[in-house]
Protein backbone atom coordinates (compact mmCIF):
# COMPACT_ATOMS: atom_id res chain seq x y z
CA UNK A 1 0.00 0.00 0.00
CA UNK A 2 3.00 2.24 0.51
CA UNK A 3 2.11 6.29 0.41
CA UNK A 4 -1.38 5.00 -0.29
CA UNK A 5 -2.66 4.05 2.72
CA UNK A 6 -4.13 6.68 4.40
CA UNK A 7 -6.32 6.78 1.42
CA UNK A 8 -6.68 3.22 1.38
CA UNK A 9 -7.70 3.05 4.68
CA UNK A 10 -10.27 5.90 4.22
CA UNK A 11 -8.33 8.39 6.99
CA UNK A 12 -10.38 11.60 8.43
CA UNK A 13 -9.58 13.77 10.99
CA UNK A 14 -11.90 16.17 11.73
CA UNK A 15 -12.28 18.38 14.60
CA UNK A 16 -11.16 21.00 15.81
CA UNK A 17 -9.71 20.73 19.38
CA UNK A 18 -5.63 20.77 20.23
CA UNK A 19 -5.16 16.87 21.01
CA UNK A 20 -5.32 13.77 18.84
CA UNK A 21 -8.03 11.27 19.53
CA UNK A 22 -8.07 8.13 17.62
CA UNK A 23 -11.41 5.79 17.56
CA UNK A 24 -11.22 2.36 15.66
CA UNK A 25 -13.39 0.24 15.27
CA UNK A 26 -13.43 -3.11 15.74
CA UNK A 27 -14.36 -6.77 13.30
CA UNK A 28 -17.45 -6.30 11.68
CA UNK A 29 -17.91 -2.09 11.60
CA UNK A 30 -16.35 0.15 9.90
CA UNK A 31 -15.37 3.98 11.09
CA UNK A 32 -19.30 4.53 10.47
CA UNK A 33 -19.59 3.02 14.00
CA UNK A 34 -18.39 5.89 15.45
CA UNK A 35 -21.07 8.66 13.93
CA UNK A 36 -23.17 8.83 16.96
CA UNK A 37 -20.07 8.90 19.40
CA UNK A 38 -18.11 11.57 17.08
CA UNK A 39 -20.44 14.52 17.29
CA UNK A 40 -19.45 14.75 21.22
CA UNK A 41 -15.85 14.74 20.97
CA UNK A 42 -15.37 17.22 17.48
CA UNK A 43 -14.78 20.77 19.75
CA UNK A 44 -12.03 19.05 22.02
CA UNK A 45 -10.43 16.98 19.72
CA UNK A 46 -9.00 16.57 16.55
CA UNK A 47 -10.98 12.98 16.08
CA UNK A 48 -8.73 10.31 13.53
CA UNK A 49 -11.01 7.98 12.20
CA UNK A 50 -10.31 5.05 9.61
CA UNK A 51 -11.16 1.37 8.47
CA UNK A 52 -9.54 -1.35 9.29
CA UNK A 53 -8.10 -3.51 6.26
CA UNK A 54 -10.42 -6.07 6.85
CA UNK A 55 -13.51 -3.85 6.60
CA UNK A 56 -16.19 -3.65 3.94
CA UNK A 57 -15.54 -0.56 3.06
CA UNK A 58 -11.71 -1.03 2.25
CA UNK A 59 -10.68 -2.79 -1.22
CA UNK A 60 -10.79 -6.70 -0.43
CA UNK A 61 -7.41 -6.15 -2.86
CA UNK A 62 -5.51 -4.82 -0.32
CA UNK A 63 -6.20 -7.36 1.95
CA UNK A 64 -3.01 -10.03 1.80
CA UNK A 65 -3.82 -12.84 3.57
CA UNK A 66 -0.41 -13.78 4.30
CA UNK A 67 0.71 -10.24 6.08
CA UNK A 68 -2.83 -9.97 7.70
CA UNK A 69 -2.02 -13.20 9.79
CA UNK A 70 -1.55 -11.54 12.95
CA UNK A 71 -2.69 -8.73 14.61
CA UNK A 72 0.88 -7.34 14.78
CA UNK A 73 0.34 -6.11 10.76
CA UNK A 74 -2.92 -3.91 12.03
CA UNK A 75 -0.73 -2.40 15.02
CA UNK A 76 1.63 -1.79 12.33
CA UNK A 77 -1.16 0.38 9.67
CA UNK A 78 -1.93 1.94 12.78
CA UNK A 79 1.72 3.25 13.52
CA UNK A 80 2.02 4.62 9.59
CA UNK A 81 -1.14 6.14 9.74
CA UNK A 82 -0.28 7.78 13.08
CA UNK A 83 3.41 9.06 11.53
CA UNK A 84 1.63 9.47 8.64
CA UNK A 85 0.09 12.23 9.89
CA UNK A 86 2.87 13.56 11.99
CA UNK A 87 1.03 12.37 15.11
CA UNK A 88 3.23 12.45 18.17
CA UNK A 89 0.94 11.47 21.24
CA UNK A 90 -2.93 10.38 20.95
CA UNK A 91 -5.91 9.34 23.10
CA UNK A 92 -6.47 6.25 21.90
CA UNK A 93 -10.37 4.15 22.00
CA UNK A 94 -10.55 0.53 20.67
CA UNK A 95 -13.48 -1.27 20.11
CA UNK A 96 -13.28 -5.38 20.26
CA UNK A 97 -10.14 -6.34 17.97
CA UNK A 98 -8.65 -2.78 18.01
CA UNK A 99 -8.71 -2.47 21.45
CA UNK A 100 -5.72 -5.23 21.18
CA UNK A 101 -4.22 -3.38 18.22
CA UNK A 102 -3.75 -0.58 20.17
CA UNK A 103 -2.71 -2.80 23.03
CA UNK A 104 -0.07 -3.73 20.26
CA UNK A 105 1.06 -0.38 19.18
CA UNK A 106 1.55 0.85 22.50
CA UNK A 107 3.81 -1.73 23.38
CA UNK A 108 6.29 -0.71 20.12
CA UNK A 109 5.28 2.85 20.33
CA UNK A 110 4.42 3.75 24.05
CA UNK A 111 5.31 7.71 23.79
CA UNK A 112 2.59 7.98 21.23
CA UNK A 113 -0.63 6.86 23.09
CA UNK A 114 -1.30 8.86 26.10
CA UNK A 115 -4.25 6.23 27.43
CA UNK A 116 -5.98 3.58 25.99
CA UNK A 117 -9.56 3.29 26.35
CA UNK A 118 -10.48 -0.09 25.15
CA UNK A 119 -14.02 -1.54 25.09
CA UNK A 120 -14.98 -5.09 25.01
CA UNK A 121 -11.40 -6.17 24.50
CA UNK A 122 -10.33 -9.42 25.07
CA UNK A 123 -6.51 -10.59 24.96
CA UNK A 124 -7.93 -14.88 24.37
CA UNK A 125 -11.08 -15.99 23.82
CA UNK A 126 -10.59 -19.64 23.90
CA UNK A 127 -11.02 -20.84 27.79
CA UNK A 128 -7.78 -21.84 29.25
CA UNK A 129 -6.93 -24.10 32.22
CA UNK A 130 -6.91 -21.19 34.84
CA UNK A 131 -8.54 -18.22 32.47
CA UNK A 132 -12.60 -18.05 31.16
CA UNK A 133 -12.10 -16.30 27.65
CA UNK A 134 -15.96 -17.47 27.00
CA UNK A 135 -15.78 -20.42 24.32
CA UNK A 136 -14.82 -23.63 23.73
CA UNK A 137 -13.04 -24.79 20.25
CA UNK A 138 -15.67 -26.32 19.58
CA UNK A 139 -18.04 -23.42 19.90
CA UNK A 140 -15.74 -21.61 17.36
CA UNK A 141 -15.14 -24.53 15.29
CA UNK A 142 -19.42 -24.28 14.74
CA UNK A 143 -19.10 -20.27 14.52
CA UNK A 144 -16.69 -21.06 11.35
CA UNK A 145 -18.78 -23.87 10.13
CA UNK A 146 -21.77 -21.43 10.03
CA UNK A 147 -20.09 -18.37 8.24
CA UNK A 148 -18.73 -20.61 5.83
CA UNK A 149 -22.19 -21.94 4.85
CA UNK A 150 -24.39 -19.05 4.87
CA UNK A 151 -22.55 -16.14 5.28
CA UNK A 152 -25.62 -14.05 5.15
CA UNK A 153 -27.86 -16.53 7.48
CA UNK A 154 -24.82 -16.23 10.13
CA UNK A 155 -24.98 -12.31 10.08
CA UNK A 156 -28.48 -12.18 10.70
CA UNK A 157 -28.43 -14.65 13.44
CA UNK A 158 -25.24 -12.98 15.16
CA UNK A 159 -26.36 -9.40 14.55
CA UNK A 160 -29.07 -9.38 17.00
CA UNK A 161 -26.90 -11.32 19.94
CA UNK A 162 -24.18 -8.95 19.15
CA UNK A 163 -26.04 -6.26 20.07
CA UNK A 164 -27.87 -7.79 23.02
CA UNK A 165 -30.11 -4.78 24.00
CA UNK A 166 -33.22 -3.93 21.99
CA UNK A 167 -31.70 -1.67 19.72
CA UNK A 168 -32.71 -2.55 16.17
CA UNK A 169 -31.00 0.59 14.64
CA UNK A 170 -27.97 -0.79 15.79
CA UNK A 171 -28.56 -4.47 14.81
CA UNK A 172 -29.52 -3.00 11.61
CA UNK A 173 -26.41 -0.84 11.23
CA UNK A 174 -24.02 -4.13 12.65
CA UNK A 175 -25.89 -6.49 10.17
CA UNK A 176 -24.68 -3.86 7.44
CA UNK A 177 -21.40 -3.22 7.92
CA UNK A 178 -20.61 -7.24 8.99
CA UNK A 179 -22.04 -8.22 6.30
CA UNK A 180 -20.59 -5.71 3.69
CA UNK A 181 -17.32 -7.84 4.57
CA UNK A 182 -16.27 -10.32 1.63
CA UNK A 183 -17.10 -13.69 3.41
CA UNK A 184 -13.44 -15.24 3.24
CA UNK A 185 -11.94 -11.83 4.75
CA UNK A 186 -14.55 -11.76 7.75
CA UNK A 187 -13.61 -15.80 8.08
CA UNK A 188 -9.96 -15.21 8.02
CA UNK A 189 -10.41 -12.23 10.14
CA UNK A 190 -12.16 -14.53 12.77
CA UNK A 191 -9.96 -17.28 12.99
CA UNK A 192 -6.98 -15.01 12.99
CA UNK A 193 -8.74 -13.80 16.78
CA UNK A 194 -9.86 -16.80 17.54
CA UNK A 195 -6.25 -18.42 17.56
CA UNK A 196 -4.46 -15.37 19.05
CA UNK A 197 -3.81 -15.52 22.50
CA UNK A 198 -2.09 -12.14 23.45
CA UNK A 199 -2.67 -12.55 27.12
CA UNK A 200 1.53 -12.37 27.84
CA UNK A 201 1.90 -9.36 25.72
CA UNK A 202 -0.17 -7.02 28.27
CA UNK A 203 2.59 -7.29 30.84
CA UNK A 204 4.34 -5.08 28.28
CA UNK A 205 1.61 -2.14 28.13
CA UNK A 206 3.23 1.16 29.81
CA UNK A 207 0.07 3.33 29.08
CA UNK A 208 -2.86 3.79 31.28
CA UNK A 209 -5.57 1.47 30.18
CA UNK A 210 -9.49 2.58 30.80
CA UNK A 211 -11.46 -0.77 30.07
CA UNK A 212 -15.44 -0.49 29.33
CA UNK A 213 -17.05 -3.51 29.82
CA UNK A 214 -20.79 -3.87 29.66
CA UNK A 215 -22.76 -6.47 32.08
CA UNK A 216 -23.54 -8.69 29.05
CA UNK A 217 -21.41 -9.14 26.44
CA UNK A 218 -21.77 -12.73 24.11
CA UNK A 219 -18.17 -12.24 22.76
CA UNK A 220 -16.16 -11.16 26.83
CA UNK A 221 -17.12 -12.86 29.77
CA UNK A 222 -17.06 -9.64 32.79
CA UNK A 223 -14.07 -11.05 34.20
CA UNK A 224 -11.82 -10.82 31.27
CA UNK A 225 -12.33 -7.03 32.33
CA UNK A 226 -11.20 -7.95 35.52
CA UNK A 227 -8.14 -9.94 34.42
CA UNK A 228 -7.18 -6.97 31.74
CA UNK A 229 -7.09 -4.48 34.85
CA UNK A 230 -4.77 -6.98 36.52
CA UNK A 231 -2.52 -8.02 34.27
CA UNK A 232 -2.21 -4.85 32.04
CA UNK A 233 1.65 -3.32 32.80
CA UNK A 234 0.14 0.48 33.63
CA UNK A 235 -2.38 2.08 35.73
CA UNK A 236 -5.86 1.02 34.78
CA UNK A 237 -9.56 1.60 35.23
CA UNK A 238 -12.58 -0.67 34.98
CA UNK A 239 -15.50 0.71 33.85
CA UNK A 240 -18.71 -1.60 33.86
CA UNK A 241 -21.53 -0.02 31.82
CA UNK A 242 -24.46 -1.30 33.22
CA UNK A 243 -26.22 -2.64 29.76
CA UNK A 244 -26.02 -5.58 27.69
CA UNK A 245 -24.06 -5.34 24.24
CA UNK A 246 -20.79 -5.89 22.74
CA UNK A 247 -21.60 -2.88 20.37
CA UNK A 248 -22.16 -0.06 23.15
CA UNK A 249 -21.18 3.21 20.41
CA UNK A 250 -24.36 1.61 18.62
CA UNK A 251 -26.35 0.69 20.95
CA UNK A 252 -25.74 2.80 23.89
CA UNK A 253 -23.82 5.67 22.33
CA UNK A 254 -24.83 8.65 24.50
CA UNK A 255 -24.28 6.78 27.75
CA UNK A 256 -20.81 5.74 26.22
CA UNK A 257 -20.03 9.06 25.14
CA UNK A 258 -20.44 10.23 28.71
CA UNK A 259 -17.91 7.48 29.88
CA UNK A 260 -15.34 8.16 27.45
CA UNK A 261 -15.89 11.96 28.56
CA UNK A 262 -14.68 10.90 31.91
CA UNK A 263 -12.20 8.80 30.91
CA UNK A 264 -10.42 11.21 29.16
CA UNK A 265 -10.69 13.86 31.86
CA UNK A 266 -9.07 11.63 34.20
CA UNK B 1 14.89 -6.92 47.63
CA UNK B 2 15.14 -2.87 46.52
CA UNK B 3 18.67 -1.96 47.13
CA UNK B 4 19.96 -5.39 47.54
CA UNK B 5 18.87 -7.07 44.04
CA UNK B 6 22.42 -7.00 42.64
CA UNK B 7 23.06 -8.71 46.32
CA UNK B 8 20.43 -11.29 45.81
CA UNK B 9 21.27 -12.25 42.60
CA UNK B 10 24.47 -12.64 42.93
CA UNK B 11 25.46 -9.85 40.02
CA UNK B 12 29.34 -10.18 38.95
CA UNK B 13 30.95 -8.14 36.64
CA UNK B 14 34.11 -9.98 35.35
CA UNK B 15 36.35 -8.73 32.17
CA UNK B 16 37.81 -5.88 30.86
CA UNK B 17 36.42 -4.97 27.31
CA UNK B 18 34.35 -2.14 26.62
CA UNK B 19 30.95 -3.07 25.46
CA UNK B 20 28.89 -5.36 27.99
CA UNK B 21 27.86 -8.81 27.35
CA UNK B 22 25.41 -10.27 29.70
CA UNK B 23 25.29 -14.03 30.00
CA UNK B 24 21.32 -15.32 31.26
CA UNK B 25 21.26 -18.94 32.30
CA UNK B 26 18.41 -21.02 31.90
CA UNK B 27 16.26 -23.04 34.27
CA UNK B 28 18.25 -25.41 36.13
CA UNK B 29 21.24 -24.10 36.07
CA UNK B 30 22.86 -20.85 37.75
CA UNK B 31 26.07 -18.58 36.32
CA UNK B 32 28.66 -21.05 37.07
CA UNK B 33 26.78 -22.77 34.13
CA UNK B 34 28.92 -20.18 31.38
CA UNK B 35 32.59 -20.73 33.57
CA UNK B 36 33.83 -23.00 29.86
CA UNK B 37 32.16 -20.36 27.90
CA UNK B 38 33.59 -17.18 30.24
CA UNK B 39 37.13 -17.32 29.53
CA UNK B 40 36.98 -17.07 25.49
CA UNK B 41 35.06 -13.29 26.26
CA UNK B 42 37.06 -11.63 29.12
CA UNK B 43 39.41 -9.66 27.55
CA UNK B 44 36.35 -8.31 24.63
CA UNK B 45 33.62 -7.40 26.47
CA UNK B 46 32.56 -6.68 30.62
CA UNK B 47 30.54 -9.90 31.40
CA UNK B 48 27.80 -9.09 33.51
CA UNK B 49 26.65 -12.69 35.23
CA UNK B 50 23.64 -13.46 37.16
CA UNK B 51 21.59 -15.72 38.97
CA UNK B 52 17.86 -15.95 38.45
CA UNK B 53 15.85 -15.91 41.33
CA UNK B 54 14.72 -19.30 41.25
CA UNK B 55 18.51 -20.40 40.84
CA UNK B 56 19.35 -22.55 43.87
CA UNK B 57 22.39 -20.55 44.19
CA UNK B 58 19.89 -17.93 45.32
CA UNK B 59 18.23 -17.53 48.84
CA UNK B 60 15.07 -19.38 48.21
CA UNK B 61 13.19 -16.76 50.60
CA UNK B 62 13.14 -14.46 47.75
CA UNK B 63 11.24 -16.42 45.72
CA UNK B 64 7.93 -14.62 46.00
CA UNK B 65 5.70 -17.26 44.78
CA UNK B 66 2.76 -14.37 43.78
CA UNK B 67 4.87 -12.09 41.80
CA UNK B 68 7.46 -14.77 39.82
CA UNK B 69 4.37 -16.45 38.40
CA UNK B 70 4.99 -14.87 35.23
CA UNK B 71 8.27 -14.69 33.08
CA UNK B 72 7.42 -10.66 33.25
CA UNK B 73 8.66 -10.27 36.68
CA UNK B 74 11.89 -12.08 35.76
CA UNK B 75 12.44 -9.48 33.04
CA UNK B 76 11.60 -6.93 35.67
CA UNK B 77 14.60 -8.28 37.66
CA UNK B 78 16.96 -8.05 34.91
CA UNK B 79 16.12 -4.51 33.43
CA UNK B 80 16.71 -3.76 37.04
CA UNK B 81 20.23 -4.98 37.25
CA UNK B 82 20.87 -3.39 34.06
CA UNK B 83 19.89 -0.13 35.30
CA UNK B 84 21.33 -0.70 38.63
CA UNK B 85 24.65 -1.00 36.91
CA UNK B 86 24.72 1.87 34.40
CA UNK B 87 24.53 -0.14 31.65
CA UNK B 88 23.22 1.38 28.88
CA UNK B 89 24.08 -1.21 25.72
CA UNK B 90 24.29 -4.80 26.09
CA UNK B 91 24.79 -7.90 24.01
CA UNK B 92 22.37 -10.30 25.51
CA UNK B 93 23.06 -14.25 25.78
CA UNK B 94 19.99 -16.23 27.21
CA UNK B 95 19.56 -19.63 27.24
CA UNK B 96 16.37 -21.53 27.40
CA UNK B 97 14.09 -19.65 30.05
CA UNK B 98 16.33 -16.48 30.23
CA UNK B 99 15.78 -16.40 26.07
CA UNK B 100 12.56 -15.45 26.35
CA UNK B 101 13.13 -13.15 29.39
CA UNK B 102 15.97 -11.25 27.45
CA UNK B 103 12.96 -11.10 24.52
CA UNK B 104 10.59 -9.82 26.80
CA UNK B 105 12.95 -7.74 28.18
CA UNK B 106 13.94 -6.41 24.85
CA UNK B 107 10.64 -5.19 23.75
CA UNK B 108 10.31 -3.08 27.14
CA UNK B 109 13.57 -1.07 26.09
CA UNK B 110 14.79 -2.07 22.69
CA UNK B 111 17.57 0.51 23.17
CA UNK B 112 19.35 -1.33 26.01
CA UNK B 113 19.53 -4.45 23.80
CA UNK B 114 22.15 -4.34 20.57
CA UNK B 115 21.53 -8.25 19.71
CA UNK B 116 19.59 -11.07 21.30
CA UNK B 117 21.50 -14.82 21.38
CA UNK B 118 19.38 -16.84 22.19
CA UNK B 119 19.79 -20.75 22.95
CA UNK B 120 17.46 -23.37 23.24
CA UNK B 121 15.05 -21.08 23.29
CA UNK B 122 11.02 -21.70 22.91
CA UNK B 123 8.01 -19.32 22.59
CA UNK B 124 5.60 -21.96 24.06
CA UNK B 125 6.12 -25.91 25.08
CA UNK B 126 2.76 -27.16 23.84
CA UNK B 127 1.77 -28.46 20.72
CA UNK B 128 -0.78 -26.35 18.90
CA UNK B 129 -2.84 -26.63 16.46
CA UNK B 130 -0.10 -25.74 13.25
CA UNK B 131 2.82 -25.43 15.80
CA UNK B 132 4.68 -28.20 17.16
CA UNK B 133 6.47 -27.20 20.63
CA UNK B 134 7.05 -31.39 20.94
CA UNK B 135 4.77 -31.53 24.52
CA UNK B 136 1.30 -32.55 24.58
CA UNK B 137 -0.55 -31.46 27.80
CA UNK B 138 -0.41 -34.83 29.29
CA UNK B 139 3.25 -35.14 28.78
CA UNK B 140 3.64 -32.04 30.71
CA UNK B 141 1.16 -33.56 33.60
CA UNK B 142 3.54 -36.65 33.69
CA UNK B 143 6.38 -34.74 34.29
CA UNK B 144 5.03 -32.49 36.91
CA UNK B 145 3.54 -35.83 38.58
CA UNK B 146 7.14 -37.07 38.76
CA UNK B 147 9.10 -34.23 40.07
CA UNK B 148 6.09 -33.81 43.19
CA UNK B 149 6.62 -37.60 43.46
CA UNK B 150 10.43 -37.73 43.64
CA UNK B 151 12.58 -34.61 43.09
CA UNK B 152 16.43 -36.15 43.26
CA UNK B 153 15.06 -39.49 41.32
CA UNK B 154 13.45 -36.99 38.62
CA UNK B 155 16.61 -34.92 38.47
CA UNK B 156 18.35 -38.10 37.79
CA UNK B 157 16.45 -39.23 35.20
CA UNK B 158 15.83 -35.51 33.09
CA UNK B 159 19.94 -34.71 33.58
CA UNK B 160 21.26 -37.16 30.98
CA UNK B 161 18.31 -36.41 28.54
CA UNK B 162 18.15 -32.73 28.49
CA UNK B 163 22.18 -32.94 28.15
CA UNK B 164 21.97 -35.33 25.24
CA UNK B 165 25.28 -36.00 24.35
CA UNK B 166 27.87 -38.21 26.31
CA UNK B 167 29.31 -35.76 28.25
CA UNK B 168 29.46 -36.96 31.65
CA UNK B 169 30.52 -33.57 33.81
CA UNK B 170 27.93 -32.13 31.67
CA UNK B 171 25.74 -34.16 33.48
CA UNK B 172 27.37 -33.77 36.78
CA UNK B 173 27.05 -30.41 36.14
CA UNK B 174 23.77 -29.99 35.44
CA UNK B 175 22.58 -32.58 37.93
CA UNK B 176 23.90 -30.75 40.52
CA UNK B 177 22.44 -27.23 40.04
CA UNK B 178 19.17 -28.47 38.75
CA UNK B 179 18.99 -31.01 42.27
CA UNK B 180 20.37 -27.18 44.16
CA UNK B 181 16.59 -26.07 43.15
CA UNK B 182 14.21 -25.35 46.00
CA UNK B 183 11.62 -28.69 44.65
CA UNK B 184 8.44 -26.71 44.88
CA UNK B 185 10.29 -23.33 43.50
CA UNK B 186 11.75 -25.93 40.68
CA UNK B 187 7.87 -27.00 40.01
CA UNK B 188 6.45 -24.00 40.45
CA UNK B 189 9.13 -22.45 37.76
CA UNK B 190 8.26 -25.48 35.39
CA UNK B 191 4.12 -24.75 35.47
CA UNK B 192 4.93 -21.27 34.86
CA UNK B 193 7.08 -21.62 32.00
CA UNK B 194 4.98 -24.47 30.26
CA UNK B 195 2.23 -22.81 30.68
CA UNK B 196 2.99 -19.99 29.31
CA UNK B 197 3.00 -18.86 25.39
CA UNK B 198 5.01 -16.19 24.13
CA UNK B 199 4.29 -16.64 20.89
CA UNK B 200 2.55 -13.26 20.14
CA UNK B 201 5.37 -11.37 21.72
CA UNK B 202 7.42 -12.43 19.27
CA UNK B 203 6.68 -9.91 16.81
CA UNK B 204 7.08 -7.18 19.30
CA UNK B 205 10.76 -7.37 19.22
CA UNK B 206 12.92 -5.13 16.97
CA UNK B 207 16.06 -6.19 18.20
CA UNK B 208 18.17 -8.24 16.05
CA UNK B 209 18.28 -12.13 17.19
CA UNK B 210 20.39 -15.02 16.86
CA UNK B 211 18.84 -18.12 17.12
CA UNK B 212 21.20 -21.19 18.89
CA UNK B 213 19.37 -24.36 18.11
CA UNK B 214 21.21 -27.73 18.23
CA UNK B 215 20.33 -30.92 15.75
CA UNK B 216 17.96 -32.78 18.42
CA UNK B 217 17.17 -31.12 21.63
CA UNK B 218 14.48 -33.17 24.43
CA UNK B 219 13.19 -29.62 25.12
CA UNK B 220 12.81 -27.50 22.12
CA UNK B 221 12.24 -29.34 18.26
CA UNK B 222 14.14 -27.78 15.63
CA UNK B 223 11.69 -26.47 14.29
CA UNK B 224 10.61 -23.73 16.73
CA UNK B 225 14.35 -21.99 15.80
CA UNK B 226 12.67 -21.92 12.24
CA UNK B 227 9.53 -20.83 13.91
CA UNK B 228 11.63 -17.51 15.79
CA UNK B 229 13.41 -16.73 13.36
CA UNK B 230 10.26 -15.79 10.77
CA UNK B 231 8.05 -14.57 13.48
CA UNK B 232 10.66 -12.54 15.87
CA UNK B 233 9.90 -9.08 14.86
CA UNK B 234 14.28 -7.76 14.08
CA UNK B 235 16.54 -9.17 11.64
CA UNK B 236 17.03 -12.92 12.59
CA UNK B 237 19.47 -15.55 12.38
CA UNK B 238 19.46 -19.18 13.17
CA UNK B 239 22.52 -21.19 13.35
CA UNK B 240 21.87 -24.96 13.68
CA UNK B 241 24.64 -26.62 15.88
CA UNK B 242 25.25 -30.08 14.42
CA UNK B 243 25.34 -31.87 18.29
CA UNK B 244 22.78 -33.34 20.43
CA UNK B 245 21.46 -31.45 23.96
CA UNK B 246 19.96 -28.56 25.56
CA UNK B 247 22.73 -27.05 27.10
CA UNK B 248 25.54 -26.78 24.79
CA UNK B 249 27.32 -24.41 27.00
CA UNK B 250 28.15 -27.51 29.35
CA UNK B 251 28.16 -30.35 26.78
CA UNK B 252 29.97 -28.39 23.87
CA UNK B 253 31.24 -25.05 25.51
CA UNK B 254 34.42 -24.53 22.58
CA UNK B 255 31.82 -25.29 19.70
CA UNK B 256 29.48 -22.53 21.36
CA UNK B 257 32.06 -19.81 22.07
CA UNK B 258 33.12 -20.68 18.39
CA UNK B 259 29.26 -19.21 17.37
CA UNK B 260 28.88 -16.83 20.02
CA UNK B 261 32.05 -15.30 18.77
CA UNK B 262 30.79 -15.37 15.08
CA UNK B 263 27.28 -14.09 16.56
CA UNK B 264 29.22 -10.95 18.30
CA UNK B 265 30.93 -10.37 15.54
CA UNK B 266 28.02 -9.76 12.89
Amino acid sequence: MGQSLLEALNVRVVGNGRKHLLLAHGFGTDQSAWKRILPYFVSQFKVILYDLVCAGSVNPDYFDFRRYSSLHAYADDLLRILDSLGVDSCVYVGHSISAMIGVLASVRRPEIFSKLILIGASPRFLNDKDYHGGFEESDIDKVFEAMEANYEAWVNGIAPLAVGADVPVAVQEFSRTLFNMRPDISLFVSRTVFNSDLREVLGLVQTPCWIIQTAKDVSVPTSVATYLKEKLGGRNTVVMLNIEGHLPHLSAPVLLAHHLNEAFSR
